[in-house]
């Protein structure tokens, strides 16, 4: 399947110098939003997952299919203050400044099998958060996945502790 | 189903005198993720979708399930400056100031037949604004649907031209 014929390149997005991935022709094509979600799935090769967490927003857009077809259940991480009930957070370190996410503490029960899913793996901060969120919980990451790896921001090295598998990369 | 059993109330949130309807104890269960995603595919009664329009955050996590369920693409509507290609946008008002949503001009073909999706429906003022900006793209709105309806903030008011369905009502 020629996923990448549907990824567009915007050039200076969101910033100067910067080829942003847009996955957007990919979502709103019906065949291909379905083939995306079957080869994220066949990442996985069968192993169980209960949780599959995926971060705010656009982990929300597979994270929920993914769920779906492993009969697991989806976990949520979101920006501060948008959980409505008890969270857990964690802060990390950005070029310029900090950021944090957080993660309702009743989300993972201990011992759950997680998949940490992502559209796009960059610097890997927001991957590295989330998974000691989960860990914290007591949950265990059985592999960290995303549609996209930018492998020239060396995100991988930041999870190098897990099973890391991107179904594109740059 | 008792879907509503796995709607936990969480009173002051976001603000003193609010009781937010979380749904995440819903979406942690595998079972209940799948038979919601069902329930709000059968609210279509059968109708062909070309694509299902979700908006920023919450429409992106049932959204795309549906989409795939129905055999259609999905359309991301989001908060200013976030989508990367070229963006029509839709300015409306709240109790205090305005608010604004974007979509890519390419993401609706004339004629395509549009699932407008959010996980709650309350004073309506996105879906709204969701709706012109798929109409003023070409597409013809076959029903806006919700998880959740908070009925007595009469959000069915705003967009009382089209097709409303709400799976749970409060």
């Amino acid at each position: 399947m020629d996923f990448k014929s549907f990824i567009r390149d915007v050039p200076n997005f969101p910033k100067e110098g910067v080829i942003f991935k847009d996955i957007t022709l990919l979502l709103q094509n019906p065949e291909m939003l379905k083939q995306t979600a079957e080869a994220l799935a066949q990442l996985l090769n069968d192993q169980k997952i209960d949780k599959v967490v995926g971060m705010e927003s656009r982990g929300f857009i597979f994270g929920p299919i993914l769920a779906s077809k492993l009969n697991a259940g989806f976990v949520p991480i979101r920006k501060p203050g948008k959980l409505p009930y008890t969270t857990l957070s964690e802060t990390y370190d950005l070029e310029y400044g900090t950021d944090t996410l957080e993660i309702h503490i009743d989300s993972i029960t201990k011992g759950d099998r997680v998949l940490i899913h992502d559209d796009v793996l960059a610097t890997g901060g927001t991957a590295s958060a989330a998974c000691k969120l989960v860990e914290k919980l007591g949950g265990t990451i059985v592999q960290c996945n995303f549609l996209i790896e930018l492998s020239f921001l060396e995100g991988v090295s930041k999870i190098a502790d897990y099973q890391v598998k991107s179904l594109l990369t740059y």
